[in-house]
């Protein structure tokens, strides 16, 4: 617990109406005391707000022209929170400023001066962890918290902040540490050949954690169409209807992200937002202009599209007499592991009748299962029904029983670790190998779920998560 | 005082570690309370922080499988303010979230739902005016704050907030308001022929008006050097060493920025701060590659950029043998309230012996003042004087007395308006005018100064002045 002080800008780069900067360490509040002209912040109740001046008292260059205002810095509120009650746990800080970046660099200037130290990346979150407040899926969830832009990773980041993961993991350790123990204890005892630990109680055990390792290691699928999004090829013959529906699509949208004060959205990518998940509609410039996409180099070219994608959404125009070409172009792009929606596009344009006529074409021709939707992005007519298809395709991926989602890749693989090094025992038991290595491979397991909650991560790795956070948290 | 309850992002758009939205209003407390899980806001003393969680309570929809944190937005820190201590005057709140853009745009929805409605730009602050904690100038200088970039700005707008103009122009109208009452009390015993105000006192305080007045609207000489930049046009022939000079002057100033954390300039002209004041380096890009500028068509360019400039450093070759070219080029670039600097490039290359012959070649040419220095941008020679010598150039605009500075074009020109009046007393003071005339002249001088203060300021101006605030301020 006893660290030096380290300061930084919290809040976002830029001009805004408030700017924060934070202050934490063992030397917080006298720091901070010498560059304040108010109450002494050392003899204050934690969790209040103080009105004052942030000053610079070694100011050395004095014009006498502006001598009232010379060494004041700026007019601030002072936020106070005492150890251990804290973000960080320890003393600290919370300076807001008149948000100039000028200011904000200014007061760290003299933060600086009288001791305290600029914060690397994510190092009050790190304090945070270092000093036991939270654990390390903790710490991982408020970058993700952050960067979160949808209903769904907020979600799943808040809870994931709230324990989630780490109860669940804790669980599990808990079980297994149980039995490693016993294991462990019998190793002690090798040459007595007893048995404390009931190899039948281990069975149980492993059935148990194969299920739960499975099923969160599942979640991840989920996970990732919650952090990343679901990757959405829209595919189509050369005035199928491409943009008219991307532009339907994305109206909506466009005019939410418009709304927002202080909302900017600088991804290449297009993004559609359904009932607060992500999708993201692949290279949508390029399938826009592109008009050569169902001829033989465009299959190609429509292949590498579909290659990444979760969902194919093949337009077809309703209004075409032949439909051979389109579900050649279906055969030859939809693989296992894409789902396949078909949109017959512009039905306003043709009588109701045929519609039904085409639906039974394609049915007839292709024998693996695909949604079939009758669209006019003009009529804005089932428009919703694709965006529900697509949301079903999404909410499919959600687990049934509790809420613990990955996200994390590196979660993920110690998941997968834990779950081979269960395997192992399973397959050390049924063979009935020696004790030493049932110990070893339950430790093993044991450690890979330690990663996540941070118990057995070391530096390298730590240092790594948390660069990757923003600088002031 | 009675007015509805707006809530804002008060910090920078764009991820940080830390978003604040701040709510003012009769019932910032009830709107905050309903979707504040933790303490009882309306129960906590003013100027304290609290825990807790912003939860949607009227959420429709939930999620089974995300139960847990479906109606949960954020966790956060809420701090409360209560009347009249507060910036609005009104009871506040400011909630510190996970900045993440989208979570700071599901609190504000939330807000909106439960009562508040969306601040406009600078309503904050006009609220701060309207309820009369702050006058106009004050609430001005907050926004000049916040748009502070250098030492000097910040530094006026800090004496402004803290009412620096405030008190110079309520001591101004106090004396103009003494003597305006005695003048319309004449008017009321119009008959009697009484002089209630002595013509003599009168032509004291025209004086000390007049010199006052003058003063302030000097400032404004430096004001808008601070808070626009002193225009410096570079200019020389082809191979001068412009690029030289102006990249050593700017590597200093780049290195500076660049180690800022949190700090983006995007300002297209260079700018240059020196001792804390900001040097606008003109057209430097362009300047940078004209090889045509000692050319016929090149003069008129350069003129051009001369022409919106505070300060002309004229860069001459060292090594030239004939330096007529320059000279003719100075004198017709060269006029009245341009401050002339001739540097002198190159001077490593040269004997130093020539270099003082070069200097009563220019001086027995030139016949108007203008400061001659010898540089190497190379050997970074002499450097440090030419900055010594654009510093002084703003110096020099600094007032001896008090520490006022004019930066508002409004006040510029309602202070001109009242100095007008003031004359117009004088002359009808000498001409012997009625006291009708004079009382109604002396209320217009008056009426200006409290344009400065609001007190006379119509709505439009209001709207205007405050429009051009952020949001959340």
């Amino acid at each position: 617990m006893n660290q030096d002080t380290i300061c930084a800008l919290a809040t976002a780069n830029g001009m805004g109406a408030i700017g924060i900067i934070r202050v934490s360490g063992n030397e917080a509040f006298e720091i901070v005391n010498k560059i304040f002209d108010g109450k002494d912040l050392t003899r204050v109740k934690s969790h209040t707000v103080h009105y004052g001046y942030i000053i610079d008292k070694k100011s050395e260059v004095r014009h006498e022209a502006s001598e009232a205002s010379s060494d004041i810095i700026d007019e601030v509120m002072v936020s106070v929170f005492r150890a251990p009650k804290t973000f960080t746990t320890e003393d600290s800080v919370e300076i807001s400023f008149h948000g100039s970046p000028y200011i904000g660099k200014a007061i760290l200037e003299v933060l600086i001066k009288n001791g305290a130290r600029m914060a690397k990346a994510g190092e009050f979150t790190m304090r945070a962890f270092m000093n036991g407040r939270i654990d390390l899926s903790q710490a991982e969830s408020i970058a993700d918290l952050i960067a979160s832009e949808n209903e769904a990773s907020r979600k799943v980041a808040l809870n994931q902040l709230k324990g989630g993961i780490s109860k669940e993991i804790s669980l599990l350790r808990h079980d297994l540490l149980n039995f490693t123990s016993l294991i462990e204890l019998e190793l002690d005892f090798a040459e007595e050949d007893v048995e404390f630990a009931d190899r039948a109680a281990l069975k149980n055990l492993i059935d148990h954690l194969k299920t739960k390792l499975g099923s969160l290691l599942e979640s991840f699928r989920y996970g990732n169409a919650v952090k990343n999004g679901t990757a959405v090829a829209i595919i189509g013959k050369p005035n199928a209807g491409k943009s008219t529906l991307l532009n339907t699509l994305l109206k909506e949208e466009r005019a939410i992200v418009s709304n927002i004060a202080g909302t900017t959205r600088d991804t290449i990518e297009e993004v559609l937002h359904i009932k607060g998940h992500p999708f993201r509609l692949i290279d949508t410039a390029g399938l826009r202009d592109t008009a050569d996409e169902i001829e033989a180099i465009g299959v190609r070219k429509a292949r590498e599209k579909v290659a990444g994608a979760d969902v194919l959404v093949y337009l077809a125009d309703a209004g075409t007499e032949d439909f051979a070409q389109d579900i050649d172009m279906i055969r030859s792009l939809w693989h296992d592991g894409v789902a396949l929606i078909i949109c017959l596009t512009k039905i306003d344009e043709v009588i109701p009748t045929k519609l039904d006529a085409v639906e039974q074409v394609f049915r007839g021709a292709l024998d693996y299962p695909f949604d079939f939707i009758k669209i006019s992005a003009i009529e804005n007519r089932n428009i919703q029904e694709l965006k529900n298809e697509l949301s079903s395709f999404v909410e499919e991926l959600q687990s049934e029983e509790g809420n613990v989602v990955i996200t994390n890749q590196r979660h993920f693989e110690a998941l997968q670790k834990s779950l081979d090094s269960v395997v192992r025992v399973e397959e050390a038991v049924q063979s009935q190998i020696t004790t030493e290595l049932l110990a070893y491979e339950l430790r093993n397991a044991l450690e890979q779920l330690g990663e996540i909650s941070g118990e057995f991560t070391n530096d390298e790795v730590l240092g790594n998560i948390f660069s990757k956070f923003c600088i002031g948290k």
